[in-house]
């Protein structure tokens, strides 16, 4: 693939230092966003920014690379049945980022911070034993890089690690992975349930009032997108107790409208989709191995599949 | 060592019910504290239990086992040194319980839980990024089988992990390991202090305002015994933010009295000894693993060395 001039969108020269002497041989350019103009796309052969200009076309360049890791603003781009052009996106190290997210919420949970945060408010001493993560059985939504590092950490610490796919197909790192179809089994005694799931056709509103109905009182977290969430499913979920608790971190829209109930509710945490936010120069390291894979003529781990939508 | 008749404290009969049939050669007496008698302790050969009879004296039996970690009250007893006593403790799970206490709260730090806590109340949406585990260093102050689980599944987490002990040793899972007196280098840019330590005439107070004062805004977490802080130099301490938060489970006296100005700070967070309870089914077999290593004539992890006085 023939990429000279790369166009890269947002104020980041100063990031890229450290890489300008290995993309010597290529032209970079830095445009904000609202200043690129037909002729600088007409100029590229790669576009590479979080966000696509509303001029873009995905015949306009060869390769178009995101820095995020979902791609839904640049699949929505009309054109690309007509191009061949290529689509990566960020994978840096989410996985464990959203390990960690999780593993917090899930930690805060066992070891009762909201309890003893009141007790301590009231002075009282009262001694509950905090819950063991080797007790825990944890379901994650989506067995692909991400869901595997989440399933390798929790596995390490003891917890047993369910997997829910598309295939069904067995993945390292979990004890069992099922299709939805044939979820129930795994799910009903879930302690955890974590959604990792990107939004494509197949995953819209995919925990809806039938799935939620088949859980126990499991804590519930979503670091994969807001659209695979039914949310009024969701609020009966937790009025039945079929979820006693919801962590989430991504919406449809974002930011969560300050109208929404969702955030008086005691039974919801609301953070702003920071599970897995991009550091810059994480994304930036991604974008340039990516190059060097084009270069390369490698596969590329990051290449987005049109058909799965990530 | 001759044991035959085992008188154990509290009403426990039901819990070993298990072991009853393995320690049928054995006499087994369930009396609650307060109904011990001279007679009791002169049939007894093992006294088991969380807390010695006031009649207790070491010379009454040749072994005395504790359901607890730290054998203080058991130590405190007058007459040790004209018995030859077997003391032994219960060594189970701690390690992996304070481990999942400990990494709660540093978990919580990273990922900002009180900042977005206070937003959600606000509605409002404000991205601030988690800070990763692989970027933090915590120092564990005991490097013995408590200390060395902890670093353990931190290391594994990808923290850096020194630690400070008598010998300065190095240890398995510590990156580095530093007598007290020379580990400024390691403590100063430790992003996390842990104090696992026993309380012994040598660790009394050892967080003193010397040792606060070589600290950098650490968040310090004390999971061992409270007489080893000195709660003045503390209050100072985070005052000067040579510390920036403090992570209390373990006080003298305990309850915490509600008249203590701990209660009310923002930069603490008070916990009531709960990040190693004993739970009494892994108490009970920690018990019988002892008698049966008695039995064996085996080298017991948890036998009490009453120089080192744990």
């Amino acid at each position: 693939m023939n990429i000279k001039n790369v166009l890269i969108v947002g104020d980041y020269e100063s990031y890229f230092k450290k890489y300008l002497k290995a993309l010597k041989h290529y032209n970079l350019s830095f445009k904000l966003i609202d200043e690129i103009t037909n002729k600088d796309l007409k100029w590229a052969d790669a576009y590479v920014g979080f966000e696509p200009s509303q001029l873009l076309q995905p015949s306009d360049v060869n390769w178009i690379h995101t820095f995020n890791a979902g791609v839904n603003n640049y699949l929505s781009l009309e054109g690309w049945g007509k191009s061949n052009t290529l689509l990566t996106r960020t994978i840096s190290d989410f996985g464990q980022k959203m390990s960690e997210y999780c593993l917090s919420y899930i930690l805060a949970d066992l070891q009762n911070h909201k309890q003893l945060q009141a007790q301590q408010e009231e002075k009282v001493w009262n001694q509950q034993a905090p819950q063991a993560l080797r007790d825990q059985t944890v379901t994650i939504f989506g067995t692909g890089q991400t869901g595997q590092r989440i399933a390798k950490i929790f596995s390490t610490l003891g917890m047993t690690v369910y997997g829910i796919s598309n295939s069904g197909s067995t993945k390292p790192y979990f004890q069992k992975v099922e299709k939805l179809e044939e979820s129930k089994g795994l799910i009903q005694p879930s302690n955890y349930i974590i959604s990792t799931l990107p939004f494509t056709d197949k995953t819209e509103k995919l925990f809806n009032q039938s799935l939620f109905n088949s859980l126990n009182q499991a804590y519930f977290i979503n670091v994969g997108r807001g659209q695979v969430v039914d949310l009024e499913a969701l609020k009966r979920a937790l009025d039945n107790d079929n979820i006693r608790h919801a962590v989430l971190d991504v919406f449809e829209p974002e930011p969560l409208p300050t109208t929404s109930d969702l955030w008086n509710r005691k039974d919801v945490t609301i953070t702003p989709h920071i599970s897995a936010l991009t550091d810059i120069d994480e994304a930036i390291t991604c974008f340039y191995q990516t190059l060097k894979g084009i270069e390369n003529n490698e596969q590329l781990q990051n290449q987005v599949d049109f058909e799965n939508g990530y």
